[in-house]
């Protein structure tokens, strides 16, 4: 993944300049409620996907930053929002927003960034892109409204997972690589392509994101480990391990989530010490049935379907370098 | 105003049923929240001004109603979002959306809202109007931030509040005449014109609404009275009570308003007696110096600007009937 990572090197300092232009057209006030969100250390993987589809059908004119950067806002805009109910009080190792700036300035502040994000991609002037953004943040909310109406469900099937999953992260990113294809000329079957790629990049994404939650240190995750769990979330993780548990063990484990985890809303502060220490038992076992790896696997999967999608782009440098970057969506350790 | 009695007789129940079609859109999850804010009985005066303003310059072909249905949409994504600290818990009468659907649910559900209403704009395929819609919302959630950020400040200026109520009522509004006669077909000047109107109809319409927060009946306005107060915001009729009170009055309120409401993410309840006490007894004091009066007046004087700017509008029925609605905006006692 060496070209990959000189890749990366080149344009990360462009898309955080091109990024920081665009802050300082919000106003004064809520500037620092975006630099926030945006100074925490993303991986901006969206913008950098929007960067290589546009490249690697290599047909547009425009200038792509401003496109690419009107991603990364949309999805610091759904951080945002998402933060002011992070039990674990930290994103990314940092304070939550809301604990900083207030939970009402924070839910405005995403507002900003929801619409500077629009008001980027309007500026192209081609409805196809505001369209796909459009859809893209509808779906995301969709998704995660989705995910809280099965909150404390530890009975919920790999479909019903797997539509939260592709709700709540794999649209978003296909709106990435969708409007880079749309803004680098792509054909319609170009810019189809695009999308079925962007999409399982995404759900290969998540469920190795849902597996390291299962798999990894504290420290290696960059987050709480078991946090959803916690929060009552049945990830692909636990839902293999349930499948395979014996009835028993799949009551306990459902007393255990609802006494922990049902109520979204409330502080997760009030667990017993012996919840706390249950849920830890319960990911060593989830981690040790081996259902952590059996979510990589179809992360893998998915993948596989993501790398078909590129045999129809264009042969390019970007289309190369898209397929790297799926290599390291699944094959990352944090 | 019977005209406008007729007109609005005619399309309240057209814009409810598009309403009704655009809600559909959404993921069944989805729906019942957007229904909650939707059915709380609103005005509907920003679909109502697009579609004046689409008719008043006449020259545009397409269906205004998605248009118009979209700025009730972004409204409502905006009140689901304010509601989320609705210390007063109704929000036209109704229990707030959060204390039936969650915090979470409620602002992803004003995520899906604000999508919504962009993807519908972007499908006339025409940039400026999701220029117009993004900067809308992106400046009505930067005058809310501006509000927030002046909590418990009692030594408001005229100007800063005038800043404030721009921000949070009279961009989306204005947003509304700027599409409509952008839809209807109006050349520049038109549209700056449409703009302006909507700018300063919003002004007065947020100015009368604060003149009603000290001057009507709980049962009238059709919410809290002095909710402003208890929550800590100075708006103009208290700033013109302040500036002609003694320098004790003046700092009794500054602490009474310190002890109630510095922080707007605390709920009110926690309120003594004796604070709710002095609060109604400084309503009274505000109503009687004749603040609330002054500032209808001032009010008057933004629809007089609103007014002017109308001469700029063709000669039609709907540009004589925009005139009524800034009577009726100015005159409403709820």
């Amino acid at each position: 993944m060496q070209a990959l990572q000189v890749y990366m090197g080149n344009e990360l300092p462009r898309i955080n300049t091109h990024l920081d232009t665009c802050v300082q057209r919000l106003d004064p006030y809520v500037q620092p409620i975006a630099r926030h969100v945006l100074d925490a250390g993303g991986k901006r993987l969206r913008p950098l996907l929007t960067l290589m589809a546009f490249r690697a059908f290599g047909a547009g004119q425009a200038d792509p930053y401003s496109l690419a950067a009107s991603l990364e806002l949309l999805h610091s805009a759904t951080l945002l929002h998402d933060d002011i109910l992070d039990s674990a009080g930290l994103r990314r190792g940092r304070p939550a927003a809301h604990t900083v700036f207030g939970r009402h300035a924070t839910i405005l502040g995403g507002d900003a960034l929801l619409a500077l994000g629009n008001r980027l991609v309007a500026e192209y002037g081609d409805s196809r892109l505001t369209v796909a953004i459009s859809d893209g943040i509808m779906r995301t909310a969709t998704g995660e409204i989705r995910e809280i109406a099965q909150v404390g469900n530890m009975s919920l099937t790999n479909e019903e997972y797997l539509e939260i999953v592709t709700g709540k992260t794999a649209y978003l990113i296909e709106a990435a690589t969708r409007c880079g294809a749309i803004l680098g000329g792509a054909d319609d079957a170009g810019v189809e392509n695009a999308s079925r790629f962007g999409l399982n990049l995404g759900i290969a994404f998540q469920l190795v994101d849902d597996a390291l939650d299962y798999g990894a240190s504290e420290e290696e995750a960059g987050k709480s480990v078991a946090a959803d769990l916690r929060e009552g979330k049945a990830t692909l993780p636990l839902i293999l391990y349930m499948e395979g548990a014996e009835p028993e063990e799949r009551q306990r484990l459902q007393e255990l989530v609802r006494r922990i985890g049902v109520d979204a809303d409330s502080p997760v502060a009030e667990v017993s010490g012996e919840d706390i220490a249950a849920v830890i038992a319960t990911v060593q076992r989830v981690r040790e049935a081996g259902a952590a790896e059996r979510t990589r696997e179809m992360a893998a999967g998915y993948a596989q379907a993501a790398r078909q999608s590129l045999d129809g782009f264009p042969t390019s440098q970007e289309t190369d370098l898209l397929g790297e970057a799926l290599e390291y969506v699944v094959q990352r350790n944090k």
